[in-house]
């Protein structure tokens, strides 16, 4: 890099503005690298996200139909969720890949499952990001474990159908636009 | 598809929990589909988002660094912002690159600017989105403005650079992540 990286903000006060279960908003009194004071909010994570491609035998992937009440639509996404507290973040995915689908590898192992990234929902408010997984093989266990406000349809959807659903706009959930970037990057599908 | 969507929930009644500038915090009751009641914590939007892949002349695409207190590091992000009232998407997303980087393109009109898509932060949280877009053959103005906490520093990369910067995790950030996806699936990187 040709020019110096900005300089990182000093935080001189830290104060929750409002927390519930689901949503902490915090208020930070910055300096600016100018000096100046400044106040920021952010939002702190409620968990860590992952989220996972999962193939079955035939090279299909499994996508759920869900109603978001936060966009107050019915959408396209991976399977996913937030990790328990210790939880490892690849048995976290495959958690609940097994929970909303009822599918898991057919030989399990850490051989079956690939780190793919992470991504950010949004650097500017806070840092809740998804950690994505690749994994191939699943066979179904024909037991779904949903949480109480969850209502969920499972679909087996070729790679090009996903792929062509991302282009057009059908599916637009970020950690489902960027799993299909890393899986693009790494010749995966 | 097979199995039929799962049905959207009703909104009984909406309260602002939290507002301050830059985050309003809503908690709706809800009723489930089993016609249970429940209470759900989403945030108002507080504009709309774009942000921009530009391409120079030689290729190169526009990248900044920047220090984004959500996440307290110094980031890569594309140009990007919220679009004023009123402002047609793809002119907010020109004057925010104008602002961020100093550059416009070279012949400006409709056909040096494409709609790559939309991005969804996290439709859990909200309805919370940027619309991409791409343009080609900036050349400088040599005029930048910046808002009171912006700190930039531009660099123009390779194409091939954003994707291996994608696949190995340098760039996390979701705007830029997913417009490697649109630009991959439309054949433009």
């Amino acid at each position: 890099m040709t020019a110096p990286d900005p300089l990182p903000w000093r935080t001189h006060s830290t104060q929750i503005a409002y927390r519930n279960r689901w949503v902490t908003v915090v208020v930070d009194e910055v300096a600016l690298p100018t000096g100046a004071r400044y106040e920021y909010t952010r939002l702190e994570p409620v968990g860590v996200g992952v989220a996972v491609v999962g193939f079955n035998t035939h090279g299909q992937i499994a996508l759920l139909r869900e109603y978001r009440h936060g966009v107050g639509e019915v959408i396209w996404q991976l399977p996913g969720g937030f990790a328990a507290h210790d939880e490892e973040l690849a048995a976290a995915a495959l958690r609940e890949l097994a929970e909303e689908t009822g599918f898991a590898p057919a030989n399990p192992g850490a051989e079956s499952v690939r780190y793919l990234g992470l991504v950010w929902d949004n650097p500017a408010l806070g840092r809740m990001s998804s950690h994505l997984f690749a994994v191939w093989n699943l066979v179904s266990t024909a037991d779904t474990k949903w949480d109480p406000a969850e209502f969920l349809t499972l679909h087996w959807m070729a790679p090009a159908w996903l792929k062509e659903a991302v282009r057009s706009g059908e599916i637009k959930e970020r950690t489902t636009v960027a799993a299909v970037a890393y899986l693009l990057l790494n010749g995966l599908i």
